[in-house]
């Protein structure tokens, strides 16, 4: 039988077809009129997605170097930070503020859970010295979302304590208000809902951040958010930008400007996570996030006596779609279903429709169909025509 | 939400991403020996697909453009011709011939059914002037097929009457041996099995196909097939081809073979066709040819009330998938759904889950999911792992 290979990982999601023509095409020099043109539009449009009117700098590189940018711009050696630690994703936080000698606190939520913003606020008046706090607001390791527009109020109310947020996986997912909220710095990945392949990162820096930043000692060169400031608002990067990927990049923004803007795509991906949850119920697939699961991905525990690994293999080898496993305590026991980006009702329907054929496979007892008919339902219940 | 827009449509049908890949490159001159090598790879290619080692023509040009070639190749003005009639297809083979000054004798089948093979055999006996019958593999306006072996039986064993077959949307979807069988000249289109875009048709033709066309006196010059011949035999085409398409012709068969050859797309058609009947069933939508029926496509009628074009509309309005609607006769009255060429059981299964949300969203009543069940029974019941 024909597979055709789809990614419902959490990133890297399917690229739009905008994207790959732009990906396609000659690619012009960057120290150009046509480029820097392409760059500041870029910008302007991230901007958009992020709902600020802050700076918002392009880096090449991954997530992670977004995520390190963050960190090594507001922190000097030696500083407090408070990392937020509910997955893979948070240990990063707490990974990276050690590697550059930072005194990291931690705040630990079960996996599946997300850290309470009481318990925060708790910790910041235990401890004033706290010069950061560092969270995700979408989890990807569990599907857990954590609540940054209540982190950001106890954040705001306090002179010396920023709030860097990485929205790698978040933006464009779940709602995002960086500047209404007050987040200082948000950090996003272009191989999520912007559905570009992987290769550029994105910062947005507050004024209060810049404050920071410009006091900061932390040890950094590449991702030395000054020199960046200075040169993006020329529409040039201070070193040699991933040219196809910037192209791809203003693409991409502008097919989600064409769909309605940012605010289309976090309902698409909140209807279709919400489908994707009542048809896991329906087959009896527990969530990993039951209470607080975000719209990004639905992480999913297989049911009784059957191996995770069997689903996502079956997934790969009989229908060539690649959903996620688990990462950190949770490999080798759940599956990753992505919503966020480039994904239709028509794409997660036959995702789980393949899903029950797998399962039956594999000797999981349900009735068949039951999963489909139940995210139809909830299609039909949210989606009003 | 986001619609990916998708092609469920009985040609064109989705491209192959190797083909989408080969369309893009910068083309050679089509007199150079790399475009030689491609181009008789093509041939190669071709006649693997037809099982034949016959001649195949590569024409640039639509079907209707093959079709018409087959026609005045192997018929003089005022020839009598058998045309088999079960539907649009089958209508357009007596306008080619009255169009050519033929005597278009017709055998038709009502729309839905096929010509049933001793029908042919009563009309061949009864008129031995009959200088070739013309009959769709698959009649793409209705989903019937014709019996193409049995036909072949009675046409080889008269020396004076040739068979030629529309191949168009069957080659790929349905067996076809044209060589084993007899079939003197098969006509295909690019845009259908194959999965590249239209602009391209392939004709085959058989050793007594040639010596008629030496002596046959019907007008032609683009399609004049011995000058074809002669040029394509040195990996040259007459006149300028089509040099995208025909790059891309390469990278579709490479496709083809990597996958297991033309008997596991045929194998691909036919369980998806499978399941879309049992899913068609559970859910009241009745089969236009249910006795006749091949497996390139699916015609299916609305549930008795609803009107048919409200269904194709729901579908691209709402999920951004384009199915057919009726031809000739049967405009406005049935839908039709593609299982030839680049299909998967993701595809389908999608498709038939959205399918049942247009038709909750139009009225019609039915337990929901019942249909996507269907599917994945029969999928399992004839997929074995």
């Amino acid at each position: 039988m024909i597979q055709k290979p789809r990614l419902f990982t959490p990133g890297p999601t399917p690229l739009h077809p905008a994207v790959q023509e732009a990906m396609a095409r000659p690619i012009p020099h960057h120290r150009t009129d046509e480029f820097r043109k392409v760059f500041a539009e870029s910008i302007t449009g991230l901007k958009a997605f992020l709902k600020t009117t802050d700076d918002v700098v392009i880096l090449a590189g991954s997530g992670t170097g977004g995520m390190e940018a963050a960190l090594v711009n507001v922190l000097s050696p030696g500083d407090t930070m408070l990392a937020l630690v509910a997955g893979a994703f948070g240990e990063r936080w707490s990974a990276l503020g050690r590697a550059y000698g930072m005194n990291v606190k931690e705040l630990r939520a079960k996996w599946g859970e997300a850290v309470a913003p009481e318990e925060v606020g708790r910790a910041l008046d235990a401890d004033p010295a706290i010069r950061a706090v560092f969270v995700q607001l979408s989890e990807s390791s569990t599907g857990a979302a954590h609540d940054v527009q209540a982190l950001a109020r106890l954040t705001r109310e306090r002179k010396d304590t920023l709030l860097v947020v990485d929205a790698i996986s978040g933006a464009g997912a779940l709602p995002l208000e960086t500047e209404a909220w007050g987040v200082d710095v948000a950090v996003v990945g272009s191989q999520k809902a912007l559905a570009l392949p992987p290769g550029l990162a994105f910062v947005s820096v507050s004024a209060r951040a810049w404050t920071r930043i410009e006091s900061a000692r932390a040890a950094r060169f590449y991702f030395d958010l000054r020199r960046e400031r200075k040169a993006q608002a020329g529409g040039e990067s201070a070193f040699t930008p991933a040219i196809s990927n910037v192209v791809a990049l203003r693409a991409g923004l502008a097919a989600v400007e064409a769909m309605g803007g940012v605010d289309a795509l976090v309902h698409n991906a909140e209807t279709l996570a919400a489908a994707t949850r009542k048809a896991a119920a329906a087959l009896g697939l527990p969530l990993v996030a039951p209470r607080d699961h975000g719209d990004a991905l639905t992480a999913l525990y297989p049911p009784p006596g059957i191996e995770s690994g069997a689903i996502v293999k079956g997934l790969k080898s009989e229908f060539g779609s690649t959903v996620a496993g688990g990462q950190g305590e949770l490999k080798g026991k759940i599956l990753r279903i992505a919503h966020l980006g480039y994904y239709d009702a028509t794409d997660i329907l036959g995702l789980i429709a393949t899903l029950e054929i797998v399962l039956r496979r594999v000797g999981h007892r349900f009735e068949i169909g039951r999963g489909v008919a139940a995210a139809e339902e909830e299609y039909l219940r949210r989606v009003k025509r």
